[in-house]
């Protein structure tokens, strides 16, 4: 496994893999690993010839009082990790190299980036909209796998990728959560024993809707005033929102009819922590 | 040689002929083609396999009260032309094609587009910036090749293609003359016989200020004070800007020092004309 932090060297590396006709799969992170970024890169694995890994806490999708500094940085074992799944290349560029003095291209994925997250987290899918891109030019990859924990940039992602023509398939995966319910998150590791247990309202919330749902419950902010009514209760719990909204536009149900998105972000204590199921009703 | 209106097609043909090993060269247009455009698709044409010309009115890049309705199309003539340069595919995609219904993805190169033209179009590079990432994107090209002519776009698509680590080289070609001295644009059939001699003054005034910075004038407002007193005294002229500007970013210069962009952007009738020129002092 080769660790590269120039992209020009990336890019040779790859070109010389496609030369010999691999298949390229791509998993971009922030790097704290865990067995959700760890299931991308199996199933990059299993698809691909050559699996990239990149590991950039990138500044751009952070407000400024937000917990960039703080964010878990920890190469050592996050190679170890992408070693043991059989990773080929992990791109671990610095700010400079993908920030340049005098950086000043962004992508916006308008409407939907200002909804959900977007409304509490201004800029932020402006960062990441715009990282993706370049990471995608860079690597030009057969596919790029994302997790469904963070709905809406899947959903961002996919229609900029589609909107942008970018020559590549977006494939989300799964959440993956704790034996408890807990969705698995780098931000998890923030939390006290308190606000770890009341953490698990988020899902418990989630599953609420779900039976709400399948009793026949078609009126959205019915469901929805359950839930928060539920996190409520819990000491720690601040919410950001709880929303029910459609699948492709994020736009806000009224009238809960085929498949949609719940999803709900909700502060504990100082970790913001976000949670999604998607139910077809 | 070919004309394509859907980009999964076009995307075959690059795929093949790549595949052959072939060096595929750019040039984006919106059509109506004079020399200006020949002149960049016989460059394309000795520096490349495979040339592709696209033609397509990008609505994004029009303000609301802008010629994008009038603006010249003639894609018999172009084709007509295309084929005598020698040019491999002609890209014609509908506005669905580019913008399908939903559309909602932007790029934007922030500081560089509110400056010059930008502040009298506002969104216009938002939209050039746009289209030329799609097109980029679709086609991935070794070249593509611009007019320096439009010089602000020139810098603004040089700064995006490496801001967002595009894999294509950006050439600029220079600005071809009629031999009076206007540039040539698709908008200059827009003259009345009054407009089209006045329309001279816009090179007259690039020439008068090469000449002031040449006999020593080292301040950027007197020569545009000069420039400016000869341009108004045209009947039909108006002007948006006269401006003495740093060569890559676009800033605006009090001292002329080393390498610096004079541009102009004029109205005369209903017809907006701009040019510039480079000069070192």
């Amino acid at each position: 496994m080769k660790i590269i932090t120039k992209f020009s060297i990336l890019q040779k590396e790859i070109k010389k893999g496609k030369k010999q006709g691999k298949i390229v799969g791509f998993v971009p992170t922030m790097g704290a690993l865990h067995q959700g970024h760890l299931s991308l890169i199996r199933r990059a694995r299993r698809e691909n010839d050559l699996v990239i890994v990149s590991i950039f806490v990138n500044p751009a999708q952070f407000g400024p009082k937000e917990d960039y500094a703080k964010y878990p940085r920890n190469l050592r074992l996050d190679a170890q990790l992408c070693g043991q799944e059989k990773t080929d290349i992990i791109f671990y560029p610095g700010v400079k190299e993908m920030y340049p003095s005098g950086y000043n291209t962004y992508v916006t994925v308008e409407r939907l980036s200002d909804v959900l997250c977007g409304k509490y987290r201004p800029g932020h899918f402006k960062g990441v909209a715009t990282v993706v891109t370049k990471l995608l030019n860079i690597i030009n990859p057969d596919s790029a796998y994302f997790g469904q924990k963070d709905a809406q940039q899947a959903v961002i992602i996919k229609k900029l990728a589609g909107d942008l023509n970018m020559p590549v398939k977006i494939k989300i995966m799964p959440t993956l959560r704790e034996r408890d319910g807990l969705a698995l998150s780098s931000r998890n590791v923030y939390l006290s024993p308190a606000e770890r247990k009341d953490s698990l309202v988020l899902f418990q919330a989630l599953k609420l809707a779900k039976d709400l749902i399948r009793g026949g419950q078609k009126d959205a902010t019915k469901v929805t005033a359950k839930m928060r009514h539920l996190i409520e209760k819990k000491k720690t719990a601040k919410i950001d929102y709880v929303s029910i909204v459609g699948l492709n536009d994020l736009a806000p149900l009224k009238k809960i009819t085929g498949f949609c998105l719940i999803a709900e972000a909700v502060w504990f204590g100082k970790t913001r922590l976000i949670d999604n199921i998607i139910i077809g009703s």
